[in-house]
């Protein structure tokens, strides 16, 4: 029987291949978001769906009512009683924003070697092609070398991640059975630090909102009416001003309600954490303002936010222009944790904003759905079996983290399908992941693959005892 | 001799064919703010010295180191005692904004009849270019019928009215010999109601600027680090927010030094105009907040303000991007009335925003020039005389009055070659400038066209009165 260093020495030999193929992946513009991003959705779903047929994982292309799931399932393994494990990645990835702003172009990836890293930019390079590339090319590996699968698999490859996940719940209760395991892999999720890889336990909720004030004119001339007539800029600022105190604190009515503090032992656990390595990478946290009576990691990861992620009004050409805008517009997020509900925290922004409303002026709300916040279970076997596998991997153990991001999916299975969920990934702060020149390199995409692999391994292992075996 | 009723006859004659060219120059998007205005800035220059030269005012198209000003200057007439008057027009306009705020094509104007309205619509169809063409076809008439101007004349035709005049002050001071007159016409300034004309006597100076505010960082995640690094968008937010208290007043230190308050004479005055009409017409002041302490027209002619007229920052794609954006921009304006500077002002906005950035954050500024406000005589024989003339078309007599709005000219005329100016106009509140559906109607062009007829008629009588005629 093979071991798990033919399995390994088989990812080196391919591990060429392993790379043109993500980058190929990468180069196919999947923004969900966009309108226009539709058609190579559709493109990057038949590249998946290709992939996975070629290492014999049928797939069928899903379509939901916005964009497709990639769904791929083994067929038998030689073990009926192995554990039937899912896998889920995105294959979409959010807009490009200002173009200008990108050094590299966005969907031309190549390999470049910069101070011995080897590296390559383009949007979704990190967020989150590498990462579901990383366990496919791991179940390939392990078929190549073994003949079979570790175990009974299933793939999930989602269209809609960076769009608030919209077509997720459906798809799930119509799949329901299709997507019965005793695990599921989530791999979009952040590591500790380039050395150091982690398992994320907690996940905030999100929920998106836009909000437009409009004045009770339509754009006029500032200089005539400036002194005495509304200005929804000056109101929409007002507005976006006072959403926190001076204390950092959000002032929205009940934001905070139904919320535990966070636990004094996980205060304590994440204390030590923030002791070992600067939580967050190159980024300079000068000038921000994190809720007073705080830490900057308890506020990322345990205490409920509201972002301002963009306001638009008047004047946007390149020339001066003396309007008074008729409106202005402003996109929100609201990142949550356990205890608060998407729609309650969003009736009650809009309550805030109606409250704050001068009189004469209308306001449009945009949004609608969101996800809450989920804590896991850190005692599973699953979990035990890939923290030993990461650790394997990486000379390091890996460390039970949270996070400030989210991933609907978590509250959808471990809600609705009381599936079990691993979130693991191999991405980390300076990846620039929503930003321009998001980036990844080869030396973690090889050693994710690598990791997955050592993984199956100590399930195997797991399994093994479990059997007797 | 031809009398007055000859010249109003010839214009009413040639009425059509007036307002056809008069749509032929509004349907060439002359845009002096926007880089992609420029070749029609040009050709408009083109179009207008060739309609100057047709009427026997040689005209030259001046390069300045912006946009080209249009001069034109009419031969010697029968009498050399002939006053030398000047007459101000701009063929500029303001950029359109949103083409899909706007129902009609802002470049393709033709004549529609509106509940017996006979309207036009288009991007400069009333700022300012029926303005220019009042004057303009009124020297046409006047010269077909007497076979020679009523006076001396020069037309200046501006190309950057609508982004502050940068080049302004060194035209006039290159060309000061030939721009000297008794008495300088500007026709860029509105009636008092769609029945009763008005002379602008006082007018507010201009600032326009430009502020960014930098994070630490470029774009980040918002999910991850939105609760602990700044962001630009609050951040300019909390300063927009904070330039007025509570009573209205502009927060910015020193912003009211140097200004006189308004004289209990012209409160009086202005709160007899403010009892005749509404007088802001179809707009609609509910939510609008007037500084404390003034009437609305007090606010609008005799206080400065500061004006917001952009915001930009983070995303502004159609999907959402949960982004923490590196930097946000406003654009602002400022409305100076006498005893403010403009280079004061500009410096003291940015020495507020700057003691209000947080630290770790960087600002930048644009912006440049400015004018200042301009108070003019109510006294001179040029402006009475024009008041007479309106009074005899319009049947009722002009009101003097205020301004919110600027014209730089002014100033550089009352105050470098000490001209006696006369602000005159036919536009009104409802005509949408700098808006959306910018309009006009062939009623008051052909009334604006006869008024101006009906002004030379009563300088002639003036000016025969000097000579004993």
């Amino acid at each position: 029987m093979p071991n798990i260093d033919d399995v390994l020495g088989d990812i080196d030999l391919n591990f060429e291949n392993t790379v043109a193929k993500l980058l190929e992946l990468i180069a196919i513009p999947s923004i969900s978001s966009e309108p226009s991003g539709e058609a190579d959705i559709a493109r990057a779903a038949d590249w998946l769906k290709h992939e996975l047929d070629a290492i014999d994982l049928p797939a069928e292309i899903v379509a939901t009512k916005g964009h497709p799931v990639v769904l791929a399932r083994s067929m038998a393994t030689s073990n009926a009683e192995h554990p039937r494990l899912l896998f889920y990645g995105h294959y979409d990835v959010q807009p490009v924003g200002d173009p200008a702003q990108w050094t590299h172009a966005p969907f031309e990836p190549r390999v470049i070697e910069e101070d011995g890293v080897h590296r390559f930019y383009g949007r979704g390079s990190s967020d989150s092609k590498s990462q579901l590339w990383t366990f496919i090319e791991a179940l390939r590996a392990w078929r190549a070398v073994h003949g079979e699968f570790p175990a009974h698999v299933t793939v999930l490859l989602e269209g809609e991640e960076e769009c608030g996940s919209p077509s997720l719940p459906d798809f799930i209760e119509s799949r329901r059975s299709d997507l019965e395991c005793d695990v599921a892999f989530i791999c979009d999720a952040e590591m500790w630090s380039p050395s150091q890889p982690a398992i994320t336990t907690q996940l905030k909720g999100l929920v998106h909102e836009r909000v437009t004030i409009f004045a009770p004119n339509p754009d006029l001339h500032s200089g005539h009416y400036g002194a005495v007539a509304a200005n929804p800029i000056r109101i929409l600022s007002t507005i976006l001003a006072g959403l926190h105190d001076e204390k950092g604190k959000v002032t929205i009515e009940g934001f905070y309600e139904g919320i535990d503090d966070i636990p004094q032992s996980v205060r304590e656990q994440w204390a030590e954490l923030a002791k070992e390595r600067s939580l967050i990478g190159d980024v300079d946290l000068t000038g921000g303002v994190a809720e007073e009576g705080y830490s900057s990691l308890e506020a990322m990861w345990g205490r409920p936010t509201v972002d301002i992620n963009g306001i638009t009004g008047g004047n946007q050409g390149p020339g001066e222009r003396s309007v008074l805008p008729g409106s202005a517009t402003s996109r929100l997020s609201f990142r949550l944790v356990a205890g608060q509900k998407p729609e309650t925290i969003r009736q009650r922004f809009r309550s805030h904003v109606e409250a704050r409303l001068p009189q004469g002026c209308k306001v449009e709300f945009e949004g609608s759905g969101g996800s809450s916040a989920v804590v896991l279970s850190q005692d599973s076997r699953f979990l035990k079996a890939s923290s030993r596998g990461l650790e394997g991997e990486w000379g390091t153990p890996a460390v039970l983290r949270g996070t400030g991001g989210a991933i609907p999916l978590v509250e959808q299975f471990s809600r609705n399908l009381r599936a079990e969920c691993v979130v693991i990934g191999f991405i980390l702060p300076g990846d620039a992941i929503h930003a321009p020149d998001e980036r990844y390199d080869t030396k973690r995409l090889r050693k994710g693959v690598r990791s997955w692999v050592r993984i199956f391994e100590q399930i195997r292992r797991t399994q093994g005892a479990d059997c007797g075996g």
